[in-house]
């Protein structure tokens, strides 16, 4: 299969062109005022699997933005390949702390991605890496090389909850029958130290908001003798974690699972310098739950996090008031059993339950889904590690994520089948933050791996 | 002296009108664009002091607006009264607020205003207040009632923190010389209960920023292992208050006066329903230092609230994000004694000795003033007091008021004379919000009662 790397080096600049083009699209799932273009993006996903040889396309309506399908089907006795991405993103806010706009891509050098990368929001997170299952879907029809029937599903809510997807997966099994699934959502450890996720944590996301007095009041004249919103809000959530950072909301570890000594040792295997990631991030010591390594923390462990706190007067200067309201935005990443729907009933409960006296406390869930573990003796794994070792030249490192795809559990209750996460993004390339980039090696590599995935999944499901 | 009685009666019309006219120029300091607007209402006032009988009137150069001074100086030898206020005003957002436009009067009757009430941006603060005076002047000299010598001092730039006045004093020390200062700008807690306001609270308001890695972070891949800023900054802002919303910065309370049990027993007989006050904030509980009434609370003890918070995702929807940053603006409302430099500087050096590793913490003192107290015991209080007797029957309670007006202390320190804060307003005037107004009862009071003041303060100084 040497012709997949032929066909990167003709089609290069043509490959790069496309995903740019994608890119320059804001479909910010999460802001109605993008609508028009999140439907834009849902066509031009449409277009490219038509042009991509899929032999039915569709626009699949739901509740919310549409799903995109698409399949090939070559013959009804061969194995059947799932992709599943998302053409939605992140929104791009704060705007001011890109280096360059977010909707307009441009490709610049870095230490980690000599050869360059795209700078642009969704470049990794999921535009490029979806993108380059249709790139590789293209090279298998018009080659001749596809090995098994394939079928897209590509959504555009994941960056909000997937509800849409929720709806539309169990009403739609014949159609997403399949064999295996296979998404790139993910990272890898480093371009010289392949990896395929094998495990992701689950994640229930709330909004909190503390009322106080019905208006909002002059400091000096009501200051100290009202509950402050504001300073009842830090109480709240500091209370959330005790001195060991230790999640203090009751039951919220009763179904973690505990990890064997073994198990342990095997994570403390995977290459990790503190003192780069330190330097990296600019801090001077990590921080995290007591016992457990950054590794740990950010995989096997559960947290909880706020995501966002406002409240009050937030402009230039001063002004002595004492706000009416304070909100936050608050996730919890969970563990594989911990059930996201329990998980954010016991915070609910909780949080309700220490508000003080002189507040009023209304706690909304935005969204959240279950936790999810490959295990790395199916087919799937052991196709795409094979297809790893053809293009890498070694063995990936099976790998717990810290991240959440809370779609995964579902597929697998709902349609039967395994995961398989190859994911080719670094951990660096700034996925929901400003300046987002994605290699441009990594999205070549990506493209010249999957073909692989498809043959040795083939092989093996013999 | 009943004649001051038969002259409102007489004059009622032109003292509203005059009042009106001088409320209808958008005098707002904080706002360049009203800079006319602020000039011609200096004027206006000068012109007005003229005509009410001053012997010299002068426009006041400074680096900022001008300063109006006027002077009647009957006899060295008798006692002189030195009249202090504002001529600026709050800006008058948020407009779609506001029933009437803020710069277009409007007489109305309300329940606690009977005899109807002027609605307009400075009715009350300090416009209103502060014309009493010059009406009040204009009946002494044109009726021959004036019994010692008499001088204004209006500024206006109050809104926005007295700058120019805190340049001016130091350099007019003799020009200024008086043996007691007269301002109108707090309020009392009744029409029938007549108050005089005894203390005002000094303020230090800071900025603190927190910092935690070098760019916002994906919070399933970092959390739970790095130090998020908002988690950190709640638990900061958690702990400056203890289990008895005691203030925990070291050496806060040292110079921090206690009150005798028979000073609070003073205090405690002031009118006060704790249900009025709840269901006036539709709250269910008030909240604030263990062992403390409300009204001791928001008086005699010093406090410390957030006005405003902010970091993160704050917009629609969900974003899984760890801010690299969370910012919250800061203030303490101090008592007397209470140095507000010596305060801020004890806070910065506490919250930044209280922020964990893996954080950043910078603190920014943005602003301050000393607060104040008029010993009861002292001729100007006796003399105010003995007006109010005169004129509503009753004998005025001393009250510490929750607010600052720092320029209080720098008059003690440079003029070495006390300040007598007769208030006329009602706490439901509402100033610094949408729908200012002063009722008109109010201002007609106002000016019936400054006369004797100036009688029993020139008997009560033989």
């Amino acid at each position: 299969m040497d012709t997949i790397k032929q066909y990167i080096s003709e089609n290069k600049e043509r490959l790069l062109a496309e995903l740019i083009a994608l890119l320059k699209i804001p479909s910010v799932s999460a802001d109605s005022k993008y609508k028009k273009d999140v439907l834009k993006t849902a066509d031009f996903i449409l277009e490219s699997l038509k042009k991509a040889g899929c032999d039915k396309v569709e626009l699949c309506e739901t509740p919310g933005y549409p799903i995109i399908y698409g399949e090939k089907i070559i013959d009804k006795n061969l194995p059947t390949v799932l992709v599943y991405g998302h053409y939605d993103v992140q929104p791009a806010d704060p705007l001011e702390l890109w280096d360059s706009p977010p909707y307009e891509p441009v490709i610049k050098k870095t230490e980690i991605h000599p050869e360059g990368a795209i700078f642009a929001r969704g470049s990794c997170d999921d535009k490029g890496q979806m993108f380059m299952h249709v790139k590789a879907l293209e090279y298998m029809t018009s080659k001749g090389k596809l090995p098994c029937n394939v079928k897209f599903m590509i959504e555009g809510e994941e960056e909000v909850g997937s509800e849409s997807l929720s709806w539309f997966v169990p009403r739609n099994k014949e159609k997403l029958a399949n064999d295996v699934i296979l998404i790139s959502d993910t990272g890898m450890i480093a371009n010289d130290i392949p990896s395929i996720t094998t495990g992701l944590r689950g994640l229930s996301y709330v909004e909190v908001e503390v009322t106080g007095p019905n208006r909002d009041l002059h400091s000096g004249l009501y200051g100290g003798a009202v509950a402050n919103p504001i300073n009842v809000l830090t109480k709240m959530i500091a209370s959330l974690h005790d001195e060991n950072n230790h999640i203090t909301i009751p039951d919220f570890y009763d179904k973690v699972e505990d990890l064997s000594t073994s198990e342990r040792a095997e994570m403390a295997k995977a290459p990790f310098s503190l003192n780069d990631y330190k330097k990296a991030l600019d801090i001077d010591a990590v921080y995290g739950e007591k016992d457990y390594s950054t590794n740990e923390r950010n995989s096997i462990r559960p947290t909880l996090d706020v995501n966002g706190i406002w409240g009050g007067y937030t402009g230039e200067g001063a002004k002595t008031v004492i706000a009416s309201k304070a909100y936050a935005k608050i996730s919890m990443r969970l563990v594989p059993n911990q059930d996201w729907k329990e998980i954010t009933q016991l915070f609910k409960t909780h949080f309700e339950s220490i508000a003080p006296k002189g507040v009023k406390v209304a706690v909304t869930p935005h969204h959240g889904g279950q936790g999810y573990v490959t295990p790395i003796d199916n087919v799937g794994y052991k196709a795409a590690s094979k297809a790893y070792e053809t293009t890498f030249g070694k063995t990936p490192i099976p790998q717990r994520s810290g991240g959440s795809i809370p779609i995964v559990a579902l597929f697998e209750q709902e349609l039967k089948s395994k995961t398989i996460l190859m994911g080719f993004g670094l951990n660096s390339d700034a996925i929901h933050s400003p300046n987002e980039h994605f290699g441009i090696w990594n999205y070549l590599k990506g493209i010249e791996t999957i073909p692989y995935f498809y043959k040795y999944f083939t092989e093996l499901s013999k």
